[in-house]
């Protein structure tokens, strides 16, 4: 165990899940947008493969808005295997045999690494709204002190889709030396107006539930089941397109054969949603989702350079591989072309490529062809010119 | 006032709207498709121009999920402009110096046709839950009755948008006799996959709001108000267009000038968006929500003819205009010209006409000028091969 681990058994039940702990923050404070300053935290991490003696074989991978750091293996919490499974393992894309892969849970998130759910030193009690609100920008920061901490100068890459992708972003602008390659999937250097909205009308599901209690839920003993599946629901017709709804459900009916004139769920389409809604409240924590979907809204990698994109990257040394796919409408293709243009405008060194897939948003979780391969190249194109071999 | 009505005063409050009111199914009880038959129920409706001599200048509009019969003038619950005061109105395009409208509230409605909040004669309560599911059909069987109580025994045409073209596509293959023109606009013959997820998600929303009180909320003296509010949320976003979004808010913030790290609406959208929720709530029952979102959820015209769309209009006589518009994702183009192929297979006759506008799916409500030209041209058209002229 690497110096400053706590252990997961110390404590319940986050301090409960398997994987590393580490707490930082006591040598340099986290110094938040917002203004505040983390002097205590903690980040939950997992680590697959082996880091080489050069240290020079490190992925960082960010995680999306409701992922975490179980990429792949069964999930400690859902059973289910995790969300990367297609892509990480022995000989796959992210080849374990080949590079050492770090995926650290975000601060203000709810697996592990400190967020509204933890406890406010302070008060003895869990932060709840009194969390500093968190921007894409603090992940990273975050991120970059669990980078220090395991003594690795320069990672191979930090890889990541949708908000994962945002991260991405914010690692090539704020620490271009830190990094070789950079692969943002299906993101947007800033969050649109329509999923702000989206966005919005999650927490307002969330925060109209009674047993939200104002945010400080635990200590009331309840969880806001209705308000958080509602807001799963919402987004998760957004991480789908319509023909990829349309061909899994179409209109078909569930069990029963022929419409009820009920308000039960008639259509499979309809069940499917519940289920989604149901069993996320399972896994994820309503304050964090809060807070996280805040920190994508915030996001706006333009203002931070005065309001010019290409200013991000001014004489970057990062190689980029951008993605998008053709039927994601929530990052769709012209908000990753607003991205390459802006790298194109400070002669980058950055190859784009759509992927055709139905899929929709979740197309980057997925093992289509065209997209592994399309990784693949990229990926053991740049590790060939560093010479990292599969050890 | 025409035999049968009864007085905007008997009852309150939905009877104390303005307007026409007649107390139906006595002669003819409303079959309902989930079986139930009434022999009581009223429809609310407004009226604009003058019924001409021969009663040939009569335009049916059919309104869409949260319309009603209130078209233009001052609503007499909102205060506002009605919602199609762009095109109602002497010298418009559904001139009223010319023709003789007609715009019914939809069983199953809240706005003086009997729907769930309604009193059910046999308990003395209001219907609540125990209101029997209704259908686009139903929707179209009532106001049957109404054009027959009317003494019309031909519309110059049908028309209206979203759920209001479903109406005019189940006129036209039910009762293709009773009307000579056809115009559905932003529409479809099915509801989708995608559709019925976003509307299931908002009756989830008010199902889950404890002062929902299983439906019974009147007699709780309650309003499920946040759960109707994210509802409607919700459902506006579909509504609009990314690009009209973005037209309109983009990532703009509200009065203060910097990003609050909070939670209060810190972007336009939001606020607005909020007080589309909020305004909704004043205006619109919930339980009517569940009741005319799954009547669309329902709808698949082809279902009730085998399976083949163009059996719905078999030897048609009617004059169809199809017309869509190109950001209008909810029921994209697809969709409608799903419903010309169908019409083409019988060689109906039908023009079709996509719109440019980046308004979304409420284009169809605004004076967009392609839109209010080829409409104008199709219903002038019409007119004068009929003879029907200004009065």
């Amino acid at each position: 165990m690497i110096k400053g681990e706590t252990s997961p058994a110390l404590e319940a039940p986050a301090q409960a899940l398997p994987g590393h702990r580490v707490d930082l923050g006591h040598d340099e404070p986290l110094k938040l947008d917002c203004g505040v300053e983390l002097n205590a935290f903690t980040v939950a991490y997992q680590t697959y493969g082996r880091l080489n003696a050069d240290r020079s074989n490190a992925i960082l991978v960010c995680h999306a808005l409701t992922g975490d750091q179980f990429m792949t293996g069964d999930h400690p919490v859902t059973g289910k295997p995790g969300w990367w499974r297609q892509l990480v393992g022995p000989g796959l894309v992210l080849d374990t045999n080949r590079f050492f892969l770090i995926c650290s849970n975000v601060i203000g998130g709810c697996l592990g690494t400190t967020g509204p759910k933890s406890i406010n030193p302070e008060t003895g009690q869990p932060w709840g709204l009194d969390f500093p609100v968190i921007t894409i920008r603090d992940m990273v920061r975050a991120q970059r002190q669990l980078i220090d901490h395991l003594g690795i100068d320069k990672l191979f890459c930090v890889i990541g889709g949708s908000m994962g992708g945002m991260q991405v972003l914010e690692w090539a602008s704020s620490y271009p030396e830190r990094i070789y390659a950079a692969v943002p999937l299906a993101t947007a250097a800033r969050h649109t107006a329509q999923n702000i909205a989206f966005h919005e009308v999650g927490r307002q599901a969330i925060m109209a539930d009674p047993e939200w209690h104002g945010g400080k839920y635990q200590e009331a003993g309840k969880i806001p089941r209705a308000g958080l599946s509602v807001a799963r629901m919402t987004a998760h017709i957004t991480y789908l397109s319509e023909p990829a709804l349309h061909r899994k459900f179409g209109r078909r009916l569930q069990d029963r054969k022929e419409l009820t004139y009920g308000f039960d769920a008639d259509f499979q389409v309809e069940s499917y949603l519940r289920h989604q809604g149901y069993s996320f409240v399972e896994r994820f924590d309503a304050n964090s989702y809060l807070y996280i979907t805040r920190a994508m809204d915030y996001f706006d990698l333009a203002s931070e350079h005065d309001g010019v994109l290409a200013n991000a990257f001014k004489n970057t040394p990062v190689r980029f591989c951008i993605i998008s796919f053709t039927s994601d409408w929530l990052f769709p293709t012209s908000e990753n072309r607003d991205i390459v243009h802006a790298l194109n405008a400070v002669a980058a060194d950055v190859s784009f490529v759509e992927i055709e897939s139905d899929a929709g948003h979740d197309a980057f979780l997925l093992d289509e062809p065209d997209f592994r391969n399309t990784l693949r190249g990229f990926l053991n194109g740049c590790a060939e010119r560093l010479g990292i071999s599969a050890q």
